[in-house]
């Protein structure tokens, strides 16, 4: 089995050896023994720390970032994001998901959870660049309730490819929400994930017009309605979680189920504020994502850590709310955990993901406390090497063929401009 | 005249060359003629742009990065910043103030406007590196009212030292706040800024104790205090303003005082959020400012513009408030103007600060708009080259003498940590 040396590397402040076999942690802490295929001598100058878990992403969106900002959420979506969407080929998909897995890579991402069309472009792409991914069967009807023909192909075509996808990418069910899923789809949605094992993604109670919306049309809010469909569960990741009620707190709390938190987005397009106090108050299991570049605009979970914080300290009003280490556990150990992956701490034993920091930057002097550091004041700058699954995928702050990648991206962005 | 050729450089989308003769712009746009003392070859992979201005710092804070963080404002002060600001020696300041310096740099900002003690040691690291600054001659009063002693000699010291400062370094009457000097304290610093043409640079209602306070002492509100007492004016940069009713807007915009808006600080401390819309309806002169690293933790102006953006959004509830292009001006010329410094905008005549985008980055791709992508979607990592007054601070981002740098900086963090 294939071993790596991380030499005097910083772990939690201490100048120690780690070593992985395969796709595992063999020694932490300790002199390692034996002979190694690679070895990265860290010299004291580099801390090794968890990678990230995006909770939430549309990966490809990257092909629309800064198509159009700062405009009101129903024109974003008709006048632009849907318009551009409708016309993205499968070429500009793989594309667009390259650049966003480039950019998780540079800032320390190791995973994503994903729902978009066109599912086997992203695969792909997470596949042949190396990360962790979650890619969703896409349920979407139109507005007659028919299911969209686009989602039925594009999941048929990765059930097609899951066989030969490795385990470090799975799939789930997806659909889409209480307001594009017909009751029908959602109980489809549940039962099938039920019976695979699959944990099911979902947006739920992102506005005040979605729940206004199913209280007028099922008398229920979406959280208590996809209960009823049996939706809600440990299985169940629910993106955005902005607008719930201590009822409905309540159920997620009775039923396990995982909020992936998203403050930029929920910032930028005015969703309303999560009430992470109440959240953690419940004993939610909370976790943390960055969701599309359309409406992020990044997928730095860096930025997304540090918003987290300051968007649950303003919605409180007390500082000494979503402190550093809570948050930074949201972004690490509780999105591994959420979906399944054995990693998100550097143990023996553990998948072996894991940054290496490069500490000579000046964002992380004084030096008084690194968890801050990353959270409060670090950009990718400070991230030198990205290890996902025991293999090195970026070093130096390099991924090899990235130049390609971006000249790809830059094409598929122009022939979105092209189509306008 | 030393002459620099930045070739082949994007200028608002079209690929061009610019020419920087001594400290300022000679052409920008043309293909321009005659010999060069030093050639940035940037074969259209470069985008050139205003570089940013830090409109309120704390430089030297950085020694308490992560030093406290995630508690109430009080405890912070009294408990952790104060009683180790009280032991900081010069070594200290110097050294933190380098820190502050080079991570500005390495984050695109070539200006800062700071209050602290022993103001000579952050002004000489300031001229050491290259960089312009304001350094303000602080008036702080103990509360039975008497002039802090360290203020009045470093005060001194730095006036000593300001015929030999260069020109990119300024010197500001910087009373503390309207709860730190007392009126006479007050009356005596407008003074001193009118008769020496000075700016002047306070702390104004940053929390709503403030208000209050000067309310029941005044009978007024810190900025019709300040107004009456000759303290508001052309000449005046008042940081944070969190706090303003409309009355206290008319005032700032009849005096055509300048706003340093500080948003990531004021929701890290949760002293409130600015009223941005009804700022900008009033037609107030806005800039944008980290804070010290102590309340951000970070020194990026990049992250402060989405924040910026951000919580004005937030605050009015309309995504369409705080506009790219508006926090992205706000950061840049909004800052240079408010501060006397005839730069800002690539732009012949203008002096020469620029900073050099590394287009080949996964954040600005897709490539749809560059200053969306730069306000939303970057971080540091895509700042290439920084140039201030004609003269080159960071190529392929590095600074010289960097590690010295962060070394010192290491070391008086550990001098703080054993004084604890």
């Amino acid at each position: 089995m294939r071993r790596l040396l991380i030499s005097e590397v910083l772990l939690n402040g201490e100048v120690t050896d780690v070593v992985i076999a395969g796709d595992r942690f063999e020694s932490v802490g300790q002199t390692p023994e034996g002979e190694f295929d690679e070895v990265i001598a860290c010299r004291g100058r580099m801390a090794i720390v968890p990678p990230f878990y995006n909770a939430h992403t549309h990966a490809a969106m990257t092909l629309l970032r800064g198509y159009a900002d700062d405009v009101e959420l129903a024109e974003w979506l008709t006048d632009h994001i849907w318009p551009a969407e409708a016309q993205l080929t499968s070429e500009d998909i793989y594309a667009g998901s390259r650049i966003a897995i480039l950019e998780m890579i540079k800032s320390g991402t190791v995973f994503f959870n994903d729902m978009y069309w066109d599912q086997p472009a992203t695969a792909r792409a997470a596949d042949e660049l190396g990360v962790r991914a979650a890619i969703g069967l896409l349920y979407l009807s139109g507005p007659d309730g028919a299911t969209n023909p686009r989602s039925a192909r594009s999941n048929a075509a990765l059930l097609e490819m899951a066989p030969d996808l490795p385990s470090r990418i799975q799939i789930t069910e997806a659909p889409h929400s209480v307001y594009t899923v017909p009751e029908a789809g959602l109980r489809a949605a549940a039962e099938s994930a039920a019976q695979s094992g699959r944990l099911l993604h979902i947006h739920v109670s992102e506005t005040s017009k979605e729940n206004a919306d199913c209280l007028a049309q099922t008398g229920r809010s979406p959280v208590a309605y996809l209960d009823d469909l049996g939706v809600i569960g440990p299985h169940s990741i629910l993106a955005h979680c902005v607008h719930l009620s201590d009822a409905d707190r309540d159920i997620l709390v009775a039923r396990d189920a995982v909020i992936a938190h998203l403050p930029t987005s929920n910032m930028k397009l005015c969703s309303g504020q999560f009430d992470h106090a109440a959240a953690r108050a419940a004993g939610l299991h909370l976790t943390l994502g960055t969701d599309g570049a359309s409406s992020n605009n990044s997928l730095s979970m860096l930025t997304e850590m540090k918003l987290a914080s300051l968007s649950a300290k303003i919605r409180s009003g007390s500082p000494t709310d979503a402190r550093d280490h809570e948050v930074y556990a949201m972004a690490t150990i509780a999105g591994a955990q959420a979906f399944g992956i054995d990693a998100g701490e550097i143990a023996v034993g553990r998948l072996a993901d894991a940054l290496l920091i490069d500490l000579d930057q000046p964002s992380l002097v004084a030096d008084h406390n690194l968890e801050s550091n990353l959270v409060y004041a670090a950009d990718s700058s400070v991230i030198d090497t990205v290890i996902c699954d025991g293999k090195v995928l970026m070093s130096g702050r390099r991924v090899p063929g990235e130049e390609e990648i971006l000249e790809q991206g830059r094409a598929a962005a122009a022939r979105i401009r092209a189509r306008r």
